[in-house]
């Protein structure tokens, strides 16, 4: 086998800082744009910061119109309703996804089948979809993250449940990423504390995962066509897990702790969260992530089957659920015990930026667990999946689940088989 | 004054690695072009790089013209040669550069001039020309870089000598950014040692200045409008900075030492330069450069009035010259002496990352200083202005044409007066 020699990188422009939201108009009109279409959800509306991007936009002279039926956690009901509602009223020069993941990802997807044509199951990856590429380029999509967290303004993938098939899969193609990212701190003053640590950990594990992930020069070459934009860990996603990693050390407990004060060290960490995401998913959006994302499928689509409901604070009561950050965070600790002979140094020194202080353990093997343990139980994660009520008794279910994140697995820096996912969500039933 | 919160960043995609380049045809074809029009120089033909690139862009079926009239620093003569061979072949699809800054900035105003039509000096910086902005989206350039060093991949400038009125301007905007940047370090095996050296001296100064640089938000905050793609030091240009530094601690002195070597060690020592070249590019490609940029040109502008011709070993013979990176690096060590006091723990960090062995001395201001001359001697770089055959007689002529960038000297972390600039140069007749 002749190995990778070759990595690619992409990403969206990037504004950054306090204020960029409101100068939004701006940027858009640069794309020529004279109707605009916001793609949001109903949560994210009620905190005005629609509002504040739509009226950035019309300053400029854009027609603007507001959908904001986005579903958290998008179906492929839920999308097909926001297509539909694009093409009614279309056609759009740009869309503007203002949110989190789920808005964005389903502007994507709105994106895509507004350009392209087709129904959504042709672009989705097989095997629940032809994986059909888009055939052309799409409008231009500008992202306004309002969670620090996702990523998904970096990120070609735009995520989605399947209900009928209950699967969550995803579409996945270069021409989906965002073009632009406008991120602006000030937009996530409003998170209840519990929303901060989850979106956290989902960074975290963004800069851990891409960090470990299988690197591209391990792999097999490739033909072109046949290139990903989840390369494997390089030089330059890389250079980005390190950074966020430095971030979160500094920032993330004191986000959580004392994020929604109004101080100037309260503001400061905010912004270096929102950086963090916004690093990690640059770093990430190329290499890829795997185990813990991969378990985090599961984990969430699995508990609302669970005989005692997990209501996580923070969140909207109603239906049981696991956050996705939460969700990915939980086998962490024991995917990186699975990994750490993959490469040993590379493991350590990602303990070491993120818990510069801890000392280290006598086995480095338990230095990375360790920091990421020491980091859950500070800002209040559950103690493993028997902290969201997962038992042995799931173990089978949950790496039936697991297995079908292939395409995630697959990024992963050794082979992981059914018996290998067995131990980790059994040794994960509690973390420490 | 209220301060700047914001700060933007742009790149182009990245493919790197071995063997990048032979698989271009697939990447352009990406865009949708049929028609490419690959623009190169006499010196970069000879290599075969255009062959090679041509090639596969015919393999993936595309009808390809190849222009190698670019003129190593191009002039507004030499620009408008090529607009005018382009206007009469095209239209074009997509832009191709394969060379080194010439080649690339030359196809930026090739792009600009056959897209939006008018003339060069419509759009050259004010006072030369008329500051007029491009009125559309290009089309795609791709630049395939074939010297470890200028960065004009990442960059929305192209720099050009005005002939009549002798001097060295540009065109500045964020449309004339590459797209992609292919980058395949097995371009730049043929090079000989002193380019090697003297290219790295730009990647070294594009880190510096870029990581010294006025921070964005120590300056006046912008209306959207009058943003520049050079906004300042900011977390992102500092990471690509901070890298290519650590980049060429391990890689610089090798490269040029053994570079031509077909050893494992050779071929790492120029992938980790080119390598440093984008990272640098991609850091100051956003953040700027400041003094020594600026003191380069009248050093190079000048040397050919000089009464002993200055000729670089490794270049060409023919008319007295020198070389851009080395024209940049005569004044470093004085120029971060003066701006030391702006950020003393910036200043070290720099030396550090540069030196990691190098023992710290005495006085902090000394440290980066010392880094850069240490490099300086070990790979042949002239001492001083006095090294190319400038002396003190000669300062009142260069500080003159110093002061004419006055783009590059706001992007000092201080105000830069005449004074001021005559004592770096003055102190620079002998660096060591």
């Amino acid at each position: 086998m002749s190995t990778e020699t070759v990595f690619t990188y992409g990403a969206p422009q990037l504004k950054f800082g306090a204020g960029a939201a409101d100068e939004i108009g701006y940027d858009v009109g640069q794309f020529g744009a004279t109707r605009v279409l916001v793609i949001t959800d109903a949560g994210v509306l009620a905190t005005g910061a629609p509002a504040r991007v739509a009226d950035s936009l019309r300053t400029y002279g854009m027609q603007v119109q507001v959908f904001s039926r986005v579903h958290v956690e998008p179906t492929d009901e839920s999308i097909a309703e926001a297509v539909e509602h694009a093409r009614d009223t279309g056609p759009w020069d740009a869309f503007v996804a203002v949110g989190g993941g789920s808005c964005i990802d389903t502007a994507k997807a709105v994106n895509l089948l507004t350009t392209c044509g087709g129904e959504l199951l042709d672009y989705v990856n097989p095997p629940v979809g032809a994986g059909q590429a888009p055939d052309r380029p799409l409008k231009p999509l500008i992202a306004v993250p309002t969670t620090a967290g996702t990523g998904a303004e970096s990120t070609t993938v735009c995520v989605l449940d399947v209900l009928a098939l209950k699967v969550k899969t995803g579409i996945s193609h270069a021409r989906l990423r965002p073009v632009l990212a406008v991120v602006d701190p000030t937009l996530t003053h409003s998170l209840p504390a519990e929303v901060t640590a989850a979106c956290g950990m989902d960074i975290l594990c963004h800069a851990l995962e891409s960090y470990t992930a299988r690197p591209f020069d391990a792999r097999p070459r490739k033909k072109p066509a046949q290139r990903v934009p989840y390369c494997g860990s390089n030089p330059v996603a890389d250079m980005w897990s390190e950074r966020a990693l430095g971030l979160l050390s500094s920032a993330f407990r004191r986000a959580v702790h004392h994020g929604h004060e109004d101080t100037p060290d309260a503001r400061a960490a905010r912004h270096d969260m929102m950086l963090a995401a916004t690093f990690a998913g640059l770093g990430f959006g190329n290499a890829g992530v795997h185990v813990p994302h991969a378990n985090a499928y599961p984990i969430a689509g699995r508990v609302a089957d669970l005989p005692e409901a997990f209501h996580p604070a923070g969140y909207p009561a109603g239906h049981p659920m696991v956050p996705h950050g939460m969700s990915v965070c939980l086998t962490a600790p024991e995917a990186f015990r699975f990994t750490f002979d993959t490469d040993p140094d590379r493991h350590v020194r990602a303990a070491t930026l993120l818990a510069p202080t801890l000392e280290a353990p006598d086995d480095p093997a338990e230095h990375l667990p360790l920091a990421v343990t020491h980091l859950m139980r500070d800002i209040g994660m559950p103690n493993g999946i028997g902290g969201v009520g997962f038992g042995e008794e799931d173990v089978d279910a949950l790496v039936e689940g697991a297995l079908k994140q292939q395409r995630l697995l697959d990024a992963a820096p050794r082979d992981v088989h059914a018996e290998d996912l067995a131990g980790i969500f059994r040794r994960s039933v509690e973390n420490w």
